[in-house]
């Protein structure tokens, strides 16, 4: 028989608006198994490698915005999921972590799979959960069905996150023969009605009393999800106000056709005086991490008199040394109430760089030789409109913010930016692409392609999933940046020499594979590659990194010359 | 310039026994990098997944009983190390963990690959240090140094484990042109002189008093490590006290050719009164987790008088819920010390019965048609003599264990017994086979394998690896258990089942392969699969995990019958 306090997590998760559920197969987790497999209301898929299950989770909750169950078994099980425990927490994704667990009495006894899950996610989880072991007292059934509740709160409460509840089961595990699960449709659930995070009126007044003190205002969006209502309060500001903003591929403001998008090229201008115009009086930030160093470096040199960091709640980062007043309001309500009155000059000071920039990389990747930027440019051409793209650590999302997406396409932008580890990146593209009906392309390099090789070993194959990799053997970023390539340790320690492609990998998967060496070749699969109808696929692009790090310090060389 | 505390690292490192290290590529570890691979007397390899590469590691550090030091990166690299690190906690194998790290005043500041890393590993592990980040102050640098010297002390101090030093590093990561590291031979250790966990002649008097009264003596060896010293006391203690001496196949005692060996299958005995005689007095016990179950259940329904459980330090687990005495002195000081004056009927009905389950075992195994059980019979008649055996966990190490290894082969067992996890067994063995220079064998499942498919991918594969797959394309130990199998959501949501096989994965990594569906094609290829120069092999047996689930059965009646 199992415990209708387990069986009950399942119902108040689809009440609560829980649309998918990834579980990791394992025998203590069988209630949890079967209360989520017969809840007639929840889409659940099996993943049997834990780390993989927790990404796929990962990219389901952050394509639908809403908190994503994962459910493993007792053990490592647990701490497989760590990694993208980590990554939600900072890029603020919801994800409820129920882990099954032996009864308090059987921890530390040498029993198997049995380690110390209590809090196990230590400083990377919203709240930790202990679900109650004994039912005998009524208070316990009340506490049980209160934690699913709250944890589901916590998970979507700003900023969103991770929550965990540890779940210690006693057997019997299964049910009876003959024995239905009842879910309980009158169970008690509470509801959260969300502040609005607006500014009341005195605030508004006084900040706009403020801001008209400055005269060059730069915004710069930081990571955030694609949401159609603050693109147009955004053009509304800059245009109104002579205000510059900046946006990185991963802020998803792309579709704006008045903001700067090549800020990694143009702030490598060689003149001084030309980077002492941009120098902003007010910086404005909203969003998470921008990917852009040379915009980082950038204003930690050329500081703002004032930095206002706009968030509604949680713990602000200082990501500039030049943070002065953090306002707790959502992007939306500041933009749609405050204005700015900047000087005209200073906006084209910053436009006149940016086409410069944007009209080299134009000519330079469609001039130049065959290489990982070039490659990456004409993919961005032939991206579906439409669709989503995720982004891979290391060289794929620097690549990929170099070359910058122009406004039109409407394309959402993913990358795991909160930890921007190299793990996981197969997987939340998968879990992206199974949350979304629209073309789902993955860039990135063969590192973190074969690192999570079993993001794909399981039985969801998306159709509409599509994989770029950029195969140069090796951890090719050592060769690109300053110190790794001048040591003895390069090849052995740094790159890390790897000799596998993927055409075995597409074979295991059941998946179209394509590869090619050469921009003639690419061209001509890039337009079946990306056909609605293709089918999953994988593109591999081999390029060699020796010739990569000749190619890119030939653009860096080239593009000082254009600035 | 890397600063020189940082250096000496890898210096104190070499001075007190270090031999292995295992780094993972990335910027932010690379003065670790560095300082360790230009390190003369250190051998440095480096795995790109970081799962793999801490189990790698953990499979050095079992093979050689020396601490096998792991360097990563800052970000999610050190949660990817938390499987294997949780493991060698329970397991008791010495691991040191050097993790890079932003500095203090860059942690939640949105920089890429930050995450929290001061005490990451919760509650599995032994130590956790910060390692200083200004050595403006001279008591920083003694401070450095005493951190390596105590980390590397506790790693070693009984019971073994992991222990974990963070370390926040500035920029400059890299010598400076010219600049020549320094290993400084003079630099202050700190040795530890171990205690010797002998009894005292008056406590070996009072436990030889006691133990008289006891007539029915039961050992009961836990998972250790072959040692040569132990053997013969053993057997020396089994012989002149009548007393009867269990060991599972990773208790390492199966050299000894009087122990019962055969206690999954005998304790199956339908007959309550051959049952009760077996039933002892007093429980001796020493080593960590058995795999038998059948015993664990056994020894929880025929309790003991008193038990006593024999461990140097630490925390004592009451695995049999009967647990009376824990006596602090080391296996070997207790059985070269005490006797026991056992009744001879006792050993007799253990005997009777381990020699009735013995002959069915092989009478079974060598009549019935082909499936797992019949299959590991067979590997194990022909596992090379002085070879290394590593099971992985499910099904793998309980078929392992029903099969037994007879004395004369010395061969030493090896499995993660200490979570029980399915994850990491590839990357264990290998770290076992290139720390050894015999042949190594894993037996594994196809889920085993396929998880941890990133044990292989890197540049080290040792030549005398063997891989033996048990592939029934499933999770087939949910068919063999109670419970699951009468669910209707058996084989989505508990087999989960995948359609790899291993023939790619050979492939990719440039490994032998073979595969067999019968007992015949499996004798043909075996012996020239362990011949010693065949090269690193993987032999894939394919099964159905519905026909094994009928063999299993089968086995298990005809089995009650033979009792």
């Amino acid at each position: 028989m199992i415990l209708q306090p387990v069986v009950n997590i399942a119902e108040i998760c689809a009440r609560k608006g829980v649309e998918n559920v990834v579980l990791s197969p394992g025998s203590r987790c069988a209630p949890l198994t079967i209360a989520f497999a017969r809840h007639p209301k929840l889409k659940v898929r099996t993943i049997s490698d834990e780390r993989a299950a927790a990404f796929i989770a990962l990219g389901m909750a952050l394509t639908t915005g809403k908190p994503t169950v994962l459910v493993c078994t007792s053990g490592t099980a647990a701490l497989n999921y760590a990694p993208a425990v980590a990554e939600a927490f900072f890029q603020q994704v919801p994800l409820l972590i129920l882990t099954a667990d032996r009864p308090p009495e059987w921890i530390d006894q040498l029993d198997g799979q049995t380690i110390r899950q209590q809090n196990v996610y230590g400083q990377h989880i919203k709240q930790s959960y202990s679900f109650p072991v004994d039912f005998s007292h009524q208070d316990s059934v009340w506490h049980s069905e209160r934690i699913v509740s709250e944890a589901l709160n916590e998970t979507m409460s700003y900023p969103a996150g991770p929550v965990h509840i540890n779940i210690p089961l006693r057997e019997p595990f299964y049910p009876a023969p003959g024995e239905e699960l009842v879910f309980n449709a009158a169970i008690k659930i509470i509801e959260e009605e969300h502040p609005n995070y607006s500014l009341s009126a005195a605030q508004a007044q006084q900040l706009q009393q403020e801001i008209r003190n400055y005269k060059r205002v730069l915004v710069v969006a930081g990571q955030q999800n694609h949401t159609a209502e603050l693109q147009p309060l955004l053009q509304q500001f800059a245009l109104q106000t002579g205000s510059v903003i900046v946006g990185d591929l991963i802020s998803n403001i792309h579709q704006l056709p008045e903001i700067i998008r090549h800020q990694d090229a143009m702030l490598a201008c060689p003149d001084p005086k030309k980077l002492a115009v941009l120098q902003p009086d007010l910086l404005i930030t909203f969003g998470k991490s921008i990917i852009s160093k040379a915009l980082k470096l950038y204003l930690r040199k050329y500081k703002p008199k004032a930095h206002w960091h706009i968030q509604p709640a949680g713990q602000v980062a200082d990501t500039y040394q030049s943070l002065t007043k953090i306002v707790r309001c959502t992007p939306e309500a500041f933009f749609s109430t405050i204005n700015a009155d900047s000087d005209q000059n200073y906006s084209s000071a910053w436009s006149a760089l940016e086409t410069k920039a944007a009209g080299f990389l134009k000519s330079h990747t469609s001039e130049a030789t065959f290489s990982e930027l070039t490659a990456v440019a004409r993919i961005f051409e032939n991206l579906p409109a439409q669709s989503n793209l995720h982004l891979a650590n290391s060289m794929a999302v620097r690549y990929a913010n170099i070359v910058g997406l122009g406004a039109g396409k409407n394309i959402e932008v993913y990358a795991n930016r909160g930890t921007s580890g190299i793990d996981g990146s197969n997987s939340t593209t998968v879990g992206c692409a199974l949350a979304s009906d629209k073309i789902t392309t993955l860039l990135t390099g063969d590192m973190a392609f074969f690192y999570d090789r079993n993001g794909l070993w399981h039985n969801y194959l998306p159709q509409n999933l599509r994989i770029v990799i950029l195969n140069n053997h090796a951890g090719g970023i050592f060769r690109l940046i300053d110190g790794p390539k001048q040591q003895p340790e390069l090849e052995e320690y740094f790159e890390t020499r790897q000799n596998l492609d993927a055409a075995n990998t597409a074979r295991d998967f059941g998946m179209n594979y394509s590869s090619c060496s050469s921009l003639e070749e690419l061209d001509t699969i890039l337009p079946s590659f990306f056909a609605a109808d293709a089918g999953a696929g994988i593109l591999e692009i081999f390029t060699n990194s020796k010739t990569n790090a000749i190619a890119f310090a030939n653009y860096k060389q080239e593009l000082l010359k254009a600035l």
